[in-house]
């Protein structure tokens, strides 16, 4: 078992620095392209035979230093009672969004063991496979939040923010069944198996540091404090996270994920030296030449020094039209680079 | 004449903060709905009377402090020799993106004052009728060349991303025909009469830092320099700016406009005492009950006083969404909580 992942969450002095790539099992490589021919995205979630098979994909292609379940951000909210539908063209979309009483009345707090048994289905099965950690994951609370209320993507989140101003018993009723629901989902991927979780705060970065202070952090710290002695470690990744740092800082984490909006030397020097850090390439940059991607990863791991511990990583989700063997060109850079002795 | 908004871009002691609203004349206000029933958005912009018309309709309406020219930051675009259509639906749409030096050299800086002359007749139209400061705008380099490039919006700015990196002669061919567009565009403004000119740098938030600093600001500070003597102070407005302030403090320009993902108290820190300030509502805080809006307005006036001078506004452009009525409160709040003495 390769453990450098895993030290490097605990603040430990590793050989090298650690590697994975948010959305690392995806359309960019082939081999997760011929699986999706076969099945729809959402089938695919739902298989573990299928789901496990492209969780290990990367591991064997770029290798990466930790495997993270294949998954969507919403499975647990269809599992609250909505309806969910994914194109190709449009994302995701979910029917009746939460915009009353009456709806938030009706959604359910699932238990994962059962009306989403294949998630720790999957977990069990890549752990009797893998020979790197696993992480298991959820949306954070303002993330999936956002897509209850909108129904989908969004641009200005002009119905998320009127809920959220306007009617507080709504707001943090729903909040309430997102947070029971996030807990008893990652608390049964841990029991199952998973090494570390991570938060996905997508949409965080569209809140003022204010309202994030007030709408969207106290559910997260409710969260990761809940999972304190489910003996997993937990990522919290916060996307657009320049502005809130400070706020970000105080989420009870082990490590934070950050976007590449932001320096890396400025988020060590805001989260602090107990804080691990992860990331921050842009995805994009994996269109440059090796030599000029060389000087950009050399640059964030320099920066990244001071933490506590630091686990390399984009600062987004790959892209599809990333060339694989650019993925694994940056997995090898970040080992080489970050080699002691 | 109202003279506000210029002391407080001189630094100068002020009454009260002065006030503007981005996109201030716009589909909130039914006067504007009405204007726009008879003609497209386009002929809008190219016919002086009616531009002049819509962008007098806010200070009427609102009693905001500034007027800004009615136009679209793609205009210059356009006369460069790209073609440009609007739809409801999709927003802006560019034919022939630039993604080849065939089609760089095909296009031409043009001559503001023969080829946009409706722009600076507009200018002088206003001129004649305005009680408060006119401001003049032009799209920063980067975001124009983000529209040229992807053709329109975009989501994650591959093609522009490709270009930046893998291409440095057509980038910087293309930033080059873009800085003297832009230089002499503002200059034509200025000369028909506008008080002031403001960069809209609305892309410039999806760099990172370091690529910030290589590939966009340069361009900024080109055109700031070029306008120096010109006699109009500019306001650099760069949306996504959390993580990119310690760079813009160096851009030249008078003031920086910052949008609302960053607290005003550590936007005035990092950009230091010698910078004067506008922003940065929420623009769906314009969805708060007045009680709770009086709150944030009051907040960010609290937090912006060590600056050297303070423009409220928002932090991006005002939704269409938005009742007319909660633009005026808002602006009623901004010089009651303001007021001195």
């Amino acid at each position: 078992m390769n453990d450098t992942f895993l030290k490097a969450l605990r603040g430990e002095e590793t050989d090298y620095t650690p590697v994975w790539i948010m959305r690392q099992a995806g359309r960019y490589l082939k081999e997760y392209r011929e699986v999706r021919e076969g099945v729809d995205f959402l089938t695919l979630c739902k298989t573990p035979e299928l789901a496990a098979k492209v969780s290990i994909q990367p591991v064997d292609i770029l290798g990466v230093d930790a495997a993270i379940l294949f998954s969507d951000i919403l499975i647990p909210v269809e599992a609250m009672g909505m309806r969910l539908e994914f194109s190709e063209k449009h994302g995701p979309a979910l029917s009746e969004p939460i915009r009353s009483r009456a709806l938030l009345e009706k959604l359910i707090v699932p238990d994962p063991d059962d009306d989403l048994a294949f998630v720790p289905d999957t977990v069990r099965l890549l752990k009797s496979q893998l020979k790197v950690p696993l992480i298991g994951f959820s949306g954070a609370p303002f993330t999936l939040a956002t897509y209850m209320i909108e129904g989908g993507s969004s641009k200005n989140f002009l119905f998320t923010k009127k809920i959220m101003y306007q009617n507080h018993g709504i707001w943090s009723g729903l909040m309430d069944k997102i947070c029971d629901t996030v807990t008893a989902y990652l608390r049964s991927q841990i029991k199952a198996g998973a090494d570390v979780v991570q938060l996905f705060d997508s949409w965080a970065g569209v809140l003022s540091p204010d309202d994030y202070r007030k709408y969207a952090l106290p559910y997260v710290k409710r969260i990761i404090k809940e999972l304190k002695n489910d003996g997993a470690p937990v990522i919290y990744f916060v996307n657009g996270c320049a502005g809130l740092l400070k706020d970000v800082k105080t989420s009870g984490a082990q490590a934070t994920g950050i976007d590449w909006r932001v320096d890396m030397g400025e988020a060590v020097r805001k989260l602090g030296k107990n804080m691990v850090i992860q990331g921050n390439l842009d995805p994009c940059a994996l269109l440059l030449s090796k030599d000029d991607l060389r000087g950009k990863v050399k640059d964030i791991l320099d920066k990244a020094r001071p933490a506590k511990g630091h686990i390399f990583n984009l600062g987004h989700g790959i892209l599809p039209e990333i060339p694989a063997e650019n993925a694994r060109a940056l997995v090898e850079l970040v080992h080489e680079l970050s080699e002691k002795g």
